[in-house]
């Protein structure tokens, strides 16, 4: 028995200086049950993925904030797997509800960025890499630009295939009322924006954001066959890999997100031919094209022609149709509830709930969440 | 079907200024493969217990650092809860097991602490608590010293009654090789140490240590068979509670404590008289009192006395005896790994392997971990 997805809620996504991580988990909350009707006496468990509560904003044991946010006494389980900790905690609850069958479950995700200076929140996000490569002064964008380099030479491609990526992204992020960022950019505009690490630029790269989202996973069936909005989970997988960038023996491949995604397709018995929408981790512009070979869509090294095409692209007509949200770089990155906005945009358009950017044939989703420079990856299929 | 535990390795606790938070993982994994003598092929996901990573070693995703480690690509689930991280990272591991029946996984937890000055892990720490709270300058050891002068005045004791306490741990410790201090305490020394919090005093309190602890827990019944020492799980349950304390109606006992433990207690149909051993969460005198009356050992308010006639004290012939590890005061306190390090102390009571402080009779034991100043407690029962 699969389990299904009944109802989704998320904040706008941004620079919201006037909601705290509390105010964010408690709109989720609040905005869940709201979007479902169930009474909250339902939940039986709560998966909460937060990145970095304890390193800016003083907040560990997060699990005890849930409990007098939402007046429940029920298992929190706080995970955190950098840039993945939402796509951990839904992989998690997964797996909670199939050993408690009948059970529902709220899987959140929840992260405040904004409150921080620039290089305060850059340290922070570089605890995701290995601490000898952060002790020499590789940022996290400066992991994902040798990444590029190497990428572009080896497969000959210039820094506008890169482009492409991000120009695709913000037209979708336009027709998302949660993004950050809602306003088109162009090649040039994303050319001529400042280097954060040769080659990506500003508008290669994913932002600071802040926000919330909040998923009702359940295997209840009569919680199932009353509500309005259903998917299938036909899996969720994960695999890692190590933590230095150093030990890895390719730079232009992220190994764990092959190997999720083979378990993932082999789990949920599906291909890629299955697949009409798709939320991929795009924290930087290569980061999509790599995802898209990885996950095998795109041949290894083809990906920077095939991001120039832009057949991904939701008003291309194509029967591939990726980061609809906007996807990291426009809809916005608050890490912790990344990885659960990915599943959620998903839902929303398996369930012809996406309003402006909804696609056309649409029987399949995937949702794909990546921890740091692929320490982790977490590859869900969802079906209807 | 129970889930077993078929093996133990913790490093030593204390000050252990020659090893970093991954040489403690590593030794922690190589330390359970030869006592366990399994292929490291065998395990199919691993728990992380954590509090601090991101915090004082600025090393968040260490999933992907046990990967490394391990030169596994399985998944890795990094839980936080505060001091709780350890046993939520058991009780979520016991779920997983039960959704996948034949699984083997790893349990680990370890916790760097004294890289960081005392200043620097003090507020550490004291993100555990609420963020209102922090703000007007409630430390850790201050909440725990609030419920102290609560309870001594509602129920009429002394300081000399907690004091009890350290004693009885202390000399629990000096049996205990791994153990973060190894010497006895008098009544008098406790008295005589300085105060931390009024009423609590050094010798009251928890020490800042390091320290890493693995187990193996299985249901792959051949695997389990052919183990030499084998307990089963027969529960591990938690609940949770507000974050703030002024939120609670009580300051005299831990609800989280009280509802884990009446779950815990149907799900393993035990009671209280059939446990012989107990690892309880003492990060201060007053939290062991308040746990033995919370898990319905002794009566609300009679805790003071009782600690007094040291009744659980190995020595005593009594037929409850509580914290031999010497509990978090003696055996030392690394956060993240005290949860997995007292499911281990009642593993190798039960299987006969705790060497000078072995306990008589024993059958069931049960392991109390709190988060904070009780926003989560989980307690697991385990029988032979």
């Amino acid at each position: 028995m699969k389990n299904s997805i009944i109802g989704y809620y998320s904040t706008k996504f941004g620079e919201l200086w006037e909601q705290s991580l509390d105010d964010l988990i408690l709109e989720a909350w609040n905005g869940i049950l709201a979007e479902t009707k169930i009474e909250k006496e339902r939940i039986d468990a709560i998966f909460l993925g937060n990145m970095l509560g304890g390193v800016v904003e003083h907040a560990l044991l997060l699990s005890a904030h849930v409990a007098e946010l939402t007046g429940l006494q029920v298992p929190v389980y706080r995970m955190e797997a950098a840039c993945a900790s939402g796509g951990l905690a839904f992989q998690n609850a997964n797996e909670y509800v199939h050993a408690h069958p009948g059970s529902t479950v709220l899987v959140i995700g929840a992260e405040k960025m904004t409150d921080s200076g620039a290089a305060e929140i850059t340290r922070a996000l570089a605890t995701a890499a290995s601490t000898d490569e952060q002790a020499v002064g590789l940022t996290f964008p400066g992991v994902y630009a040798l990444m590029a380099q190497i990428y572009l030479a080896q497969y000959g491609y210039t820094e506008e295939h890169l482009a492409s990526i991000s120009v695709k992204n913000h037209a979708h992020g336009v027709l998302n009322e949660k993004a950050h960022f809602r306003r088109y950019v162009t090649i040039d505009n994303v050319l001529e924006s400042p280097y954060v690490a040769y080659p990506l630029k500003v508008l290669d790269s994913s932002p600071i954001s802040d926000g919330a989202a909040a998923l009702i996973l359940s295997s209840d069936q009569a919680l199932v066959k009353q509500s309005r909005h259903v998917v299938s989970v036909l899996a969720s997988e994960l695999a890692t890999d190590t933590i230095s960038i150093a030990r890895r023996t390719r730079l232009d491949t992220l190994e764990a997100t092959v190997l999720a995604g083979r378990k993932a397709y082999a789990a949920a018995h599906v291909t890629q031919a299955d697949i009409d929408v798709m939320e991929v981790h795009d924290c930087f512009s290569i980061a999509e094209i790599l995802a898209l070979e990885d996950l095998g869509f795109w041949e290894k090294g083809t990906g920077g022609a095939k991001a120039q095409e832009m057949s991904t692209h939701l008003k291309s007509g194509g029967n591939l149709i990726v980061n609809t949200s906007g996807g990291l770089k426009a809809a916005g990155h608050p890490v912790g509830s990344t990885g659960i906005k990915q599943i959620g945009e998903v839902y929303l358009q398996l369930t012809g709930q996406a309003g402006l950017r909804q696609v056309g044939k649409r029987t399949h989703g995937l949702a794909h969440n990546v921890g740091g420079s692929g320490g982790m990856a977490i590859v869900t299929i969802l079906g209807v």
